[in-house]
């Protein structure tokens, strides 16, 4: 376990750049104990991640199987702390937990219940955690649950974090679930290498667009195409960071043609909850950003079209039925290597390895 | 499995006829695949389920049977979508998903809930059935399930829906308890056969009315007694109905006469969350049609009396005590036929008759 | 079984004495069936308690023993109606089901809910009975628990009651709890005798504090200090109680004083959602009866902190890397005292303590 946490103030903490901060978050074979950041996974990680997804997919298809997984962690209880909530990613967590056998208690919409009135939310988690083995949390509040893995480093008991979503920053596992989902579509063409991935919309709000382009960075040869009204563009920390590792990128606003150029299209959906004035997102003209019949027919044979849904009218539903449209499958695999995630937080991945190569 | 919805266009499907409809609603083996509408239980289809949930029953009054039972789809896991909230509902089924060891998920409320906005109704279940392998939903609005059926059909994966009520029209699982009740309450008096039946109170727009009176015609000799004010009688479509089929009924305001006429009298709350204008369904005299302990005196001593509950004033209290006040019963009755149609649908009925015929 | 309570009337149940009741409430063996009052825990009871929670907390320190204990009570069910809101207890309980595999289904929030419009709470509260082995109920509404008992007794189907809290009144397992805490930091010390306890903060209405002093009184020589402003000190009648008993109590305002006297402090938090009109309690000046370092430097080496939690600013977060500030321990004592009063409830006691004599 991760032991220099308890030895650092929050203060000093906080100062840490990010690859700094990183050493305390691990156990100690390297695997992530608390889950904070996109930028804990690098190329090893995600290549373990997605082969126990894998696994654990495989093992579900029997009914021995799925009562193999039920039992690996049928001692632990986990809770799922949604103080922003998203029945989505709620859903596909308690689902990774109920695979595994963990037993969930939950809290949703703390913001408006009135009995968490005066008391900070550093005690509200750290009470709740009492009761729990592992925390997923998710917040509207930047940076809580980092706060909270540094409070939790000083209690008695350690409880691993993972974060579900904190403010517009961070979002580990939804950037862990779109990778996952590229490694599968190119599974059978030679890999995640030497491709083209365009992202569609909000790029400016859209905290899973600037996770997945940083961790494309990990695999070779990806280009990537930023298409989005001017408005709405990629930061520009993001290109810096593109440019400062060698990866080829280029700005349109034409989708067609990116379309037409691109292995994989990710679309995005107008983040108008960020606005900072109600309406400010309608004065766009986000018409020329919609994936419909027309770009199906521009995207290559091999192409696949993402989405981290929900989505509103940025992709017409006469395209679900293409089997380039991945977006339903997308989220089917946030259930499979979230649960690969939790399984390795607990430590299980090797006897979920062991079972696949004996019975599969 | 159902192969012919996949080929059925959305427009052609709904213009069928729900006799036409109902084949695509089946496994290979007649039984549901889907559960939308309270006609796909014939005499036959309700046999099956009433002995299966006996048996269910039976099996449960152990230790060693609850977890023979607890076993059995353990492996499953199901969706409980309650857009339209109802805790009684939702508990039952809740009930009878642990009874048989399914795991659940839930999503209630979501008229409320932001983070919908923008999303398509059918894009939320399609998300949320691509972690679950059973949807059970509730909702205000008619047909949505039905929609949602074809929806799915058109996915890679089929995952079965069982209605839990939509809107004024449909609530087939309710129709199911109330006959399973009254098939126990008559089982050691020669069976649902030769009996008046009398309905009373908000008649127009209780769908539970609606549909047991359609149930009722697949026995014989049952007749119906209408019993209402006149503003909230029964549909011309159901008596049409009736008429067409030859069963004996009779429309009238006197609730005395019906009880003394009954064996069984089945009590509906007026429902004034449907009136067109706020305070319509109180300028209707309901206070006639109360059963207190007057009715009792009157009600034959072999006679049941039944309420969908949640009831208001239209019984008695003082009613409760009495052995003939089959209402509390009712409500558990649900939990079982649930238990046996969720049974049926992952194709478990058979093994649950074996185990009940060695063991019990 | 308590056979008894089927025999009376709630007039004239309602009519005794609380000692008077007790015996309605109990097993043949004289262990809890119902739970209603802080009352019930005699200085007996209350060890057998103890030690089961100790026994209970040990066992689970394994898998194996997590999974002997989460097989016990697998075949039953219970519901967490908890219609005044409180996550803390409700995951605590919660936790205790899921550590002895009982499963849960839950009500939350019915005041707010329209569904519940016009039903009585006895109606509903019988409804969801029915699916359930046990009910764990908290309300803003005094009695309610124990009316329910009382109309369950009418039932066909005996559902034992916990009480998780009703109204100011009772909140028993609270009482457990702390009361389990001072037993378990006084262990190595001499036990729970001659010792001082102070009571600070809002004691007109914490029915947390009321409980603990009277059950206090099971102990041999525990003098109490009750500190708080003159508004918001202890009820007469507990004071009479004490004297009553030959108890040795003072009151004071001088928090410091107190602590350098105490082996015990018990902080409370203003319960201003009791105030009879807006901000009457923002009037009081409670700035001395904040609990901080200064504190921290009079209180003996051996002397704890406790507090039900949620805390405001009574207690200063400085205080609580201390190891005498007890209260997150004391959040988790709750989980386990429960899980012991569930396991008695259902007739498991024994089961836990040969396992633990034979294992451990």
């Amino acid at each position: 376990m991760n032991k220099r946490l308890l030895d650092i103030s929050w203060e000093d903490y906080s100062a840490l750049s990010l690859s700094e901060k990183l050493p305390y978050l691990c156990q100690r074979n390297g695997l992530p104990f608390h889950t904070l950041f996109a930028q804990q996974f690098d190329g090893q990680l995600i290549d373990r991640l997605a082969n126990l997804a894998n696994a654990i997919r495989g093992i579900s298809k029997t009914r021995t199987g799925t009562l193999f997984l039920r039992d690996l962690v049928c001692h632990k209880r986990a809770m799922l702390y949604f103080s922003q909530p998203s029945s989505r990613t709620f859903l596909s967590f308690l689902s990774a937990c109920q695979l595994l056998g963990v037993q969930i208690g939950e809290v949703r919409d703390t913001a408006t219940s009135s009995e968490f009135k005066g008391e900070s939310k550093e005690d509200s988690v750290r009470t709740f955690s009492s009761y729990f083995d592992l925390i997923i949390m998710r917040s509207r509040e930047k940076g809580l649950a980092e706060r909270m893995a540094w409070v939790f480093s000083n209690a008695v008991r350690q409880v691993p974090i993972i974060n579900a979503g904190s403010g517009k920053d961070q979002h580990p596992t939804q950037a862990l679930l779109d990778i996952y989902t590229l490694l599968r579509s190119f599974d059978r063409s030679g890999g995640l290498r030497d491709r083209t991935v365009s992202f569609v919309g909000d790029l400016a709000r859209g905290r899973t667009v600037r996770s997945l382009s940083r961790l494309l960075t990990n695999y070779p040869n990806i280009s990537q195409i930023f298409v989005a009204p001017s408005q709405l563009q990629i930061g520009q920390d993001i290109l810096d960071d593109l440019k400062e590792k060698g990866v080829s990128y280029s700005l349109t606003d034409d989708l067609r043609l990116a379309v037409s150029k691109s292995d994989a299209v990710y679309m995005t959906r107008i983040q108008d909850e960020w606005d900072n004035k109600q309406g400010e997102s309608q004065e766009i003209d986000t018409s020329r950003f919609v994936f419909g019949t027309e770009e199906l027919k521009l995207l290559k044979p091999t192409g696949v079209i993402l989405h981290p849904l929900p989505r509103r009218n940025e992709i017409d539903v006469a395209v679900d039925a293409d089997p380039r449209a991945m977006y339903w499958r997308q989220m089917r695999n946030g259930m499979w290597i979230r649960a690969a995630l939790i399984a390795e937080t607990f430590g299980c991945g090797k006897r979920i390895f062991d079972y696949y190569s004996h019975n599969l």
